[in-house]
C-alpha cells in the first residue's frame, strides 16, 4: 500500500480539483480547469536532457461551454473515482475506471461515458494536470514483465530475492513505486533489458545473469510501464548502466528509443520514465556480417518497415552519425533480423558468444 | 535441467527415429515414418474421460515419394535439432528451432525451411509420433502467466514460496514439468484460474488467496501451456478442485472449455493438459441479473460473437442442460459482460461480494 504521506499528496491534488469547482460556483463564476495541451504541437525534444518532453501550452476546460460541458463533467467523475482509489488505498485498471464511472444520467438516455476511449484521455489529462504519474494515481497497466538477477525487492512486506527464483523469476507488477515496491539491495553491475521472452529464457536458463552479474528484465515486446519504471529506478537509485537488446528492425529501434527518451504520445511522462543514458547493444544492422549470420535468416523489409525506418532517420534523437549509419545500413541491406536468428549458429550463441563479445568490445550505440 | 533419466527416454525415441531410417537404407527399403493423423477427422470427444482426444488413424511419411520427400527431410532435421536439445539439456522456442534447422541446401537455391509454418507442424508431428509432450521435447511456449498463493515450488534448486512474493508473484515458466519445476508443498483448498491480469491483480492486492486459502493463477488471456500444466499438476498431484473465472462472452466459454477438455487443434495433448473436473465459476450469463449489473455495462454481441455462441451450442462438451441454458441466455440477452464490469458496483466487488457469494452458494457449472 502507498504510504499515507504519498497518498495524501495526490488525494489533496484531486480534492483541490473539486474545491476549485465549488469555489467558482460560490462566486457564480464558470468552473474551469487548466489542462496542459497533449498534442504533437506541444511536444519537443529536449536535446540537453535527451528526453522528449511537453511544452508549456495549456488549455482551459470550462463547464459553461456547450462544447466542453460533457468533458468537464467526465473529468470531475474520473477525478472522483481516482480520489476513491486514494482514500481506499486501492489500485485499478483504466478499463475498470471506465466501468466505475459509467452510468446513465438520471432522466435521460445519456451515458456519462460511452466507451473507454472517452475515459482514458481524461486520466491522461489528470496525470499531466496534476503532475502525478499514472502509478501515483493508483492506475495499473497490464503486468507482463519478468525480472531475475542479484536484486532484492520488498513487495507488500515480503522480501523478494530475485536471485532465488529459479528460471521463472519475479513477475514485475504494474506499479513498482516506492513504497509499493522497495529496492532493498542490488549488487549487479548493469541491467540488460531484453525485448523478447525467448532470449530472456535463454539467459535465465544459462544463468547469464550470474556469470555477468546483471539484472535481466523483459517486457515480452514493448516493455510495459512497470518494467520501464523498475529499470529507471535501478538506473537512477543504483547508478546502473542500462543495455537494451532488441530485434534488428524498425520496431526494435523504436522500443529502444522509447526506453531512452520516452514517446511522443506520453511525452509528459518522460521525466520519470525515460533513461537518456540507455545504450543499444543489439541486434545492430552490422551484426549479421560481423557474426556471420547467413542472409537466408534475414527477413525482407516490407514497405511498412522501409517507411518507418525512413521516418526514424528524421527524428532528432536518431540524428547522430552512428544512428544514421545504423539505420541506413538496414535500408541498404533490405533485411531485418530477429534475435531468434542467432540460434542459427547455435542454441546458446546468444549467451556464449554474441553478448560476451558485445560486452567485451563495448560494442553499443548510445 | 531435466533428469538424465527423463532426457534419456525422449532422446532414445528421437534417435530411434534416425535408426529406423538407417536400417531401412541398409535394407535398401524406402525409409518411412508413421505419423498419427492430426486432422479434424481423427479427433473425437471421449465422453467417458471428458476430453477431446485423437483417434487411431496414422499416415506414412516416406522418403521415396516426391510429394513427401521434402517433409521427410524436414522431419529428420527437426528430430536432429530436438536430439541436440536433449543431449545439451537445453530448452528453446518453436521460432528458434525454425532458425536452427534452416539452411540452404548445398548446390541449390532450395532452403530446408522457408518459414516457421513449415517447422511448427513437424514439431507437432513428432510430439504425437513419439508420444512426448512438447515440454518433454524441451520446446518452450511463451511465458506470460503468474501464480501466487500457499504453494512452494522448487525451480533450478531454488525454493520458491509463492506466498511470499508480495503482489507480484512468480512468473510461471513455460516448462513446469518435474524435474524442471517440483511441487514441494501446497496447502491450498482450491485453484482459481483467472482469465485476465486485472482481476488477478485485484485478488493479489486484496490477499484474496490468503483469506480463501487458494492458489491464484492467470495467463493474461488464453492461459499459456505452462499455466495449464501447472494447474493440471496441482489438480492431479494435490487433488485440488479447479475453478475458472472468465469474461462472459463466447471467448471466455472457449477458454474454459480448453482448460477443461482440451482443444481440437492440440487434441493429442488433452491427455496431459486437460482438466475434465474443472468448474466454470463465472461470469455466467445469469450473473448480471443476479448481481444487479446494469445493462449499460453490457456490450452488444456482434455477429462473430453470435455465430461463435451458436457453434458452441453444438459442441458435445456443451451439450448438458446447464450449458445450453447458459449459452442461450447470453444469446437472448444479446449482451456480453467483461469481468471488469463488476467494478461498476465497487472496485472491490469481485473480492468482497461476487466471489465469496459464488463460492458459498457453490454457484458454478461443470
Amino acid at each position: 500500500m502507498a504510504s499515507k504521506k504519498n497518498s495524501g499528496n495526490v488525494e489533496k491534488k484531486l480534492v483541490g480539483l473539486a474545491d476549485a469547482v465549488i469555489e467558482a460556483a460560490q462566486k457564480k463564476k464558470d468552473p474551469t480547469i487548466e489542462i496542459p495541451v497533449r498534442s504533437l504541437s506541444n511536444v519537443k525534444f529536449n536535446e540537453k536532457k535527451g528526453i522528449i518532453e511537453m511544452g508549456e501550452n495549456t488549455q482551459e476546460r470550462s463547464f459553461f461551454n456547450v462544447a466542453m460541458a460533457k468533458k468537464f463533467m467526465q473529468t470531475i467523475l474520473v477525478g472522483d473515482a481516482l480520489a476513491e482509489l486514494q482514500r481506499a488505498e486501492l489500485t485499478t485498471s483504466l478499463r475498470e475506471i471506465y466501468y466505475r464511472t459509467k452510468h446513465t444520467i438520471a432522466d435521460s438516455n445519456e451515458n456519462t461515458f460511452d466507451s473507454q476511449d472517452e475515459s482514458d484521455p481524461i486520466i491522461e489529462d489528470l496525470e499531466v494536470g496534476l503532475a502525478a504519474l499514472r502509478e501515483e494515481l493508483h492506475v495499473r497497466a497490464e503486468n507482463g514483465g519478468t525480472v531475475i538477477g542479484p536484486l532484492v525487492l520488498e513487495d507488500d512486506g515480503d522480501r523478494v530475492d530475485c536471485s532465488k527464483l529459479g528460471k521463472g523469476g519475479y513477475s514485475v507488477p504494474s506499479i513498482v513505486e516506492d513504497p509499493y515496491v522497495k529496492i532493498k539491495k542490488c549488487s549487479a553491475d548493469f541491467i540488460l533489458l531484453v525485448e523478447k521472452g525467448t532470449q530472456w529464457n535463454r539467459m535465465a536458463e544459462d544463468k547469464f545473469w550470474k556469470k555477468y552479474n546483471c539484472v535481466l528484465l523483459t517486457g515480452n515486446g514493448q516493455p510495459p510501464r512497470g518494467v520501464r519504471r523498475l529499470t529507471r529506478r535501478l538506473h537512477e537509485e543504483k547508478r546502473l548502466p542500462v543495455y537494451v537488446l532488441v530485434d534488428n528492425d524498425p520496431w526494435g529501434y523504436y522500443i529502444y528509443s522509447v526506453v531512452k527518451q520516452g514517446s511522443i504520445n506520453l511525452a509528459f511522462e518522460s521525466q520519470r520514465m525515460a533513461i537518456p543514458a540507455a545504450k543499444f547493444i543489439g541486434l545492430s544492422s552490422a551484426d549479421p556480417e560481423r557474426y556471420g549470420l547467413p542472409r537466408n535468416v534475414g527477413i525482407k523489409l516490407n514497405d511498412k518497415d522501409t517507411t518507418r525506418a525512413k521516418e526514424l532517420l528524421n527524428y532528432p534523437w536518431f540524428a547522430s552519425k552512428k544512428w544514421q549509419v545504423e539505420i541506413k545500413r538496414m535500408l541498404t541491406s533490405g533485411l531485418k533480423y530477429e534475435l531468434d536468428a542467432l540460434a542459427n549458429k547455435d542454441f546458446q550463441y546468444l549467451t556464449k558468444k554474441y553478448l560476451p563479445k558485445k560486452l567485451q568490445d563495448k560494442d553499443w550505440i548510445d
